[in-house]
């Protein structure tokens, strides 16, 4: 960031009064950017022992397997969004939806939240960022061909839970450790 | 927000292509600036049958009570952000967090989240936000002055799962019906 995006003057980096961190401050009309935290929120659709994954027809980690997600918009409440998110990349009309999992990955900035719920009729099709969607029972899950470590991780709680037929909401930390190696917490 | 905070041009308010909703897009440079929610994360800190509650000396809702919470920051956990708040408004040392609620509040394009967890030694003070803090039972609880609709309801599931024993993470939504009422959806 380097102008004010309210009067277009130039923005320094600096601590504000009674602040504690470094935020782009305009020099003109002393606007304070802050720069957040983004939210991704997405679902596992569930009919009967499968559940719906998505082959992503975009990138980053195109051809890969996920879950329908993407980011949060102003407006919409993260459970409204993951059944847009469904909606959208899988033609995949979501009921009962109910908190699953959420995940920190401070390294990007940003939260997960998934939710789980019942895929309405077992329908679903691409929508345009999938090459492919498909109901999946637990060995069939493509586990080396997986998106990210958030949906993994997601998604072996998922099973796990399901074995106990007991599920909670999970809260977990995805760490990046070096350039290749990632830790996860679970709390 | 009318220029772009990369190169300083003017942006406009447009439909990407591939994209279904209006951005702030440079006319020169073609960034497209998303704006999306943010998250305060705060905790519920607890000692014996007590939990500690903070007196706000900020605006907005001067002088009211308060659970511990802000908004989360670039490059920290939810949960890491939770103690934080804590720390900063309270002077409170938080151990064993796990996650409790996570509200969302379309109207204001903001989630909540909460963790409850030990107050160390029962040990707090006011910090620079706080004029006052203080342990109370749930008795205690100054119902009629509290901050926002989000921690009264967050403290009304807590206290319900406190008598059953048995605590669970809650999602629900705070939804604007007009100018002076709410609704509260859980899920």
């Amino acid at each position: 960031m380097k102008f004010c995006s309210y009067c277009g003057a130039q923005v320094n980096l600096l601590i504000p009064a009674g602040d504690n961190r470094a935020r782009h401050v305009c020099i003109d009309c002393g606007t304070i950017h802050y720069q957040n935290p983004n939210i991704v929120t997405g679902c596992i659709p569930e009919w009967g022992d499968k559940i719906l994954l998505c082959k992503r027809a975009i990138e980053p980690r195109y051809g890969t397997w996920t879950l329908p997600a993407g980011f949060m918009e102003n407006g919409e409440s993260s459970l409204f969004g993951a059944a847009r998110e469904a909606m959208e990349e899988a033609n995949a009309e979501m009921r009962d939806l109910k908190l699953f999992s959420m995940f920190s990955i401070p390294h990007i900035n940003q939260v997960y939240t998934f939710f789980r719920g019942t895929l309405h009729e077992g329908c679903a099709s691409p929508g345009e960022e999938s090459l492919e969607v498909k109901l999946v029972s637990e060995e069939q899950v493509p586990w080396d061909r997986l998106s990210f470590p958030v949906v993994m991780e997601t998604l072996k709680l998922y099973f796990e839970d399901r074995k106990s037929g007991r599920y909670i909401a999970h809260y977990g930390e995805i760490i990046k450790q070096d350039s290749k190696t990632i830790r996860v917490d679970l709390y």
